[in-house]
């Protein structure tokens, strides 16, 4: 075990050193607005019009691992690596393709390299917010002088658990994987500034595929969209985020010498919407600085954040000194936010 | 976001210091080995011939969750603390409740003042070794100024994936929650000493359930234990241990400044009869000074290993400046280790 780094002040708070280094993503075909509405005879224009999405992915040949170890390739190819650089690989999200081994020796095991790579391998859950939560691990372990890369991958399957007895979540989400690789940084200029993640148990049923495992073993439960499909009660996640959101956001940016306005980009979770709208208007936030990909990707769960930062990153947008703030919330219900500054 | 603490390094090597505060354990219905034989016509006496498995806990009313709510008060209450003192709550394992929230917020939401309860939350898998790979996050996680309890509780549900087709895995897994509470340590002596954790994904098909998830989702697949229960191929697992173990461990020691036989309690994961009469033979080790509860419980996937650390701990075994080294194997195939000095 080596020793943790010194941690300096910044000027504007103390920073966590480290820094993006690469995405990659991975969207298996297309499925357009349209294609939904007329095999399930929804009115056409329906999707857009009320759930936002014009366009979001299905899996066809592809599953979590295949698709997970495609955007993490990406990264890897973009930051000229190979597996074996990394110290660190953690696979997020609420989508695994087994029940054993681990989601995380699932997608190493579809990479190039894979069998021969060694490094500590996790698989972190908290639904939509799983890539948050692995984004702050990952700056936690850069902090230690035996971490330089860490390779952070979202691949979610949402396409398997809605149909069309709800069509809000049928044209809603899709299917996809993104990766983000986080490195090192010797300096105060590029790293964590804030993280909060809280849980509220109160909404634990606001958002729930209830079946598929322990409380509704398979063996008791043969497939049913009422139990095998994702629920969600909209009034009751709004109801949710408004009497909790804008207290979590005002401590978040209490200690950060900051404020949502003045941050340069805002990657918001793709939830909903609603969900998105909202933000301009209790936060003050320009809208061009919020990244929306709702209408080409839908609510790709824990890969849509990931999805967000890549847009940002491969079009050039994130520059030195700028800051990226991500947010969002997930079932369980919980909400979570980082302040990241890039140099 | 705070600095992190200094890290000084000891006689023996750098600590990250933390310390266990404390332990928790739940245990459901007790199920006798003649139980299951006489249930389905195994000879009476084979699972403890052949498993070592006299007796194991076998789920009734209980769920992931209920266990591993039990776990977690029982270590709270052993500490005289509460769920909101607590910074870090991770649920580690390969079993979980639903499919979505995850499992830190259904196990949060089984818990007294879980309701109230607003620490960062979330769930890791590495099967058996979720919480292996848990404690080092948590270690991670108090260098920093702001954690100073994390608690990880690992609850596994093993009965569910095993039938009368397998009579060892029949016979040699078991269900149970064990609870840990990590807190700071301010000086070097209680702390981390090593941690390693690889990933040899040759051996992804060694140990597995194929079925349940994207790969196999249940609209196409209906329950088929040749899909939904427990597949190891013991062969090819000993293959992969006693070609991978032996450097892994050399390795693991060299840094350390001590040796397997110097340490003074190992708690392995219960992975199997054979696995534990290994140790003693490559590591000459005194077997007074292993942990073996794999007759009173069975193997309880990612459960077993704070069983040990609980059981050390309830008996007042483990003394102020002794060393504790945590081993196993995963589905996956990985292998994961830890030492530990409690001060």
């Amino acid at each position: 075990m080596k020793k943790a780094l010194n941690l300096e002040e910044s000027m504007q708070s103390t920073i966590r050193p480290c820094r993006i280094r690469s995405t990659g993503i991975y969207l298996p075909r297309a499925v357009e607005s349209e294609e939904i509405e007329k095999k399930y005879g929804l009115p056409i224009g329906w999707s857009e019009k009320y759930s936002g999405v014009a366009k979001r992915h299905h899996v066809s040949h592809e599953d979590v691992g295949e698709m997970g170890s495609q955007a993490a390739q990406s990264a890897l190819n973009h930051a000229g690596l190979s597996i074996s650089d990394i110290d660190t690989f953690i696979t997020a999200g609420a989508s695994t393709d087994q029940i054993i081994p681990s989601q995380a020796a699932m997608t190493l095991q579809k990479m190039k390299g894979g069998n021969k790579a060694r490094c500590e391998s996790f698989h972190v859950n908290t639904t939509c917010l799983s890539f948050v939560n692995a984004f702050k691990l990952a700056t936690d372990k850069l902090q230690f002088e035996e971490t330089k890369y860490v390779l952070i991958v979202a691949s979610e399957v949402s396409s398997f658990g809605i149909g069309p007895e709800n069509w809000e979540t049928l044209t809603l989400f899709g299917d996809g994987a993104a990766a983000v690789i986080l490195e090192k940084s010797k300096d105060q200029k590029s790293g964590l500034v804030n993280f909060k993640h809280q849980m509220y148990v109160e909404g634990i049923h606001a958002a729930e595929i209830p079946g598929g495992h322990i409380r509704k073993w398979i063996k008791d439960y043969n497939y049913d969209p009422k139990i095998h499909h994702f629920q969600m009660d909209t009034r009751n996640l709004l109801r949710l985020t408004l009497k909790y959101l804008p207290d979590f956001i005002n401590d978040f940016f209490k200690s950060t010498g900051t404020s949502w306005p003045e941050v340069n980009w805002t990657v918001p979770h793709q939830a909903s919407k609603t969900g998105l709208n909202m933000i301009p208007k209790i936060a003050n936030v320009n809208p061009d600085q919020i990244i929306n990909i709702l209408r080409e990707t839908g609510n790709c769960i824990s890969a849509s954040i990931p999805m967000g930062i890549h847009k940002l990153i491969s079009q050039d947008k994130l520059q030195k000194g700028e800051t990226l703030f991500i947010c969002g919330t997930s079932a369980g219900f919980s909400i979570g936010s980082l302040l990241y500054k890039h140099g």
